[in-house]
């Protein structure tokens, strides 16, 4: 061969480098979030009574960790949109006292864009949540909030996903007075989990190199982790990865477990880590491979590290499922940056 | 032995039956449709702005089918609601102006009943839909539907799930002004089906012996029955049944797919038929084992009746979802009466 094995990009190094980057992101964010609270002003002055978020993919799974902090937080109800029903079926619901949340890497996607055109139309206000600033989506807006994950390249998507997180953190966090202060040690806590949880993962990750399927859950705050964790293990690694509440799990997909499918519990401390007690202790009875992404009290496998408000924690709970997805891409022999199928910018009506 | 075998019941035989008794079942709703049109009128007397609901396990399908409902049809803004903002974490949310729809085949699941007390202290309209007028959450609601499916034996939920179906169909139906007239012709229909899809769904059962994972997808209304044909197969015969819509699908989960994938699709007419178009062709580049239940013109496997509203389509969809649950299960010696590892009412919290 006459390519000199240097020059050839070593697989996966784009998504490792994007996975290092995210406490680094996370910092520029914090350092302009009074952009955030400008757009928070906006916001409250149009005193919204119902929250609508729209979104795909991973930027999906922020979209749904919005959700319960406008729930929790905000005290108010919630729904994720079914795009199809304003584009495929057209149909024009009364937007009047809603503010729209569309969140999407690129701000490319002609569904999301559409729905924003249809909560306009509606009387909404809306909202473009995106690491674009110059895409349709930002353009199409009410209000635009850049995440400032930087340009993303791996097709599989990690900072600018945190960054979607913290951005709609931080969002919430001023519309009910605060001002982001709790989540000024987040960059410190990444680095430190991103260092401390390697062998953890790379040891589970040889553990799984043959394994065909596996199940994630958590509960509140650390469902949304589950349902990206599951994601990544999918995209990267090909694995029929399912992700389940833990209360869901309970209600049916539990018949499917047994000692050769592999569970993956994410188990934070708080409340989300109480209500899985009872799920673990069910998962346990059916005797299937566990490995937990959690607290010291949860005997976590990998630990996270202690003093992270739990409304904070998912930001924190990604960053090993991450890496898993990663070293376990690369242990099949498969490039994670570029996952078979797959373009960056998926275009879906 | 001593016992002998006339004596202890086949396997399945009460899934085969509960899932036979289908379309009588509709026809007992239809024709107690009065009370159907009695709830919509106290609900349009409270002109509700937004409709939440809640739900967990195959009642959660039907209520994703009615946000499809409302949002289209009813062209009200519409959510899921996570049901464990309300329990574990006891968020209060604003409810004033909300119609809070909890659906539950038992009505007995205590985080169920403690959405719904949330719901009415928070000044929501709350409205239940279960199986049994007599259970907790019919109680606790300000109004109650019973979908009057009967007594459901076996573990994995049939007719209490097409009956949820029908019952939130007739109640938009009614909001809307309508009489449920578009549904009297389902129960002939249902019937047809249940004899014509057997040759197919048993070829397609014996096909599947041996598969440990597979992918359903349908958009739109025919997305709810990807979910529920997806948790069928998983609570009956233990695979990784994944669900998808069309469009998520795209984003990402495409990257799994290969020729040892079986892909099973709902593909009715109208438009969430057209909206599977370009994901059909994308699932066929991986060369992924493709089954389709749908519309002659989607050259079906399994062919759906051709003259059923599209809105009306998922309560026929199933129907062939069902069969195959259960001939798989059958086919791999397991019993789907009585899952591993899950009881018939699941208490979570």
């Amino acid at each position: 061969m006459a390519i000199a094995s240097q020059s050839l990009p070593t697989q996966g190094a784009r998504m490792a480098a994007e996975i290092a980057e995210q406490p680094a992101a996370w910092q520029r964010l914090l350092a302009g979030r009074a952009a955030i609270a400008a757009v928070a002003g906006l916001i409250a002055a149009a005193r919204p009574r119902f929250l609508l978020f729209a979104a795909r993919g991973t930027s999906d799974h922020a979209a749904l960790y919005a959700k319960y902090l406008t729930e929790i937080v905000l005290r108010r109800p919630a729904g994720l949109v079914s795009p199809s029903t304003m584009t495929a079926y057209g149909a024009q619901p009364d937007m009047r006292d809603v503010l729209l949340v569309a969140v999407s890497q690129s701000g490319g996607s002609p569904d999301l864009l559409r729905t924003i055109e249809a909560g306009r139309r509606g009387g909404g206000l809306t909202l473009a949540v995106t690491n674009n600033p110059a895409s349709p989506l930002a353009q199409a807006a009410d209000l635009h909030l850049a995440v400032m994950a930087g340009p993303e390249q791996a097709v599989s998507a990690t900072k600018s996903y945190t960054a979607q997180l913290l951005a709609l953190y931080l969002l919430v966090d001023h519309l009910r007075g605060g001002a982001g202060e709790a989540a000024l040690a987040l960059p410190d806590a990444g680095d430190a989990l991103l260092h401390s949880a390697g062998p953890a993962v790379q040891a589970q990750a040889a553990r799984l190199r043959f394994a065909s399927r596996m199940v994630v859950t958590g509960r509140g705050y650390a469902y949304p982790t589950a349902r990206e964790a599951a994601l990544k293990l999918m995209e990267t690694s090909y694995v029929a990865a399912q992700a389940f509440s833990g209360a869901d799990l309970l209600h049916g997909p539990l018949a499917m477990l047994d000692p050769h499918v592999p569970v993956l519990a994410v188990v934070p401390g708080g409340v989300a880590g109480a209500a899985m007690d009872q799920v673990l202790q069910r998962v346990r009875g059916t005797r299937a491979d566990l490995f937990v992404v959690g607290s010291a009290a949860a005997h976590a496998d990998c630990i996270l590290p202690e003093s992270t408000p739990e409304e904070l924690s998912p930001l924190l709970e990604i960053l090993p499922f991450q890496l898993l997805a990663l070293h376990l891409a690369v242990a099949r022999g498969e490039d994670p940056d570029a996952p078979r199928g797959l373009r960056k910018v998926t275009e879906t009506l």
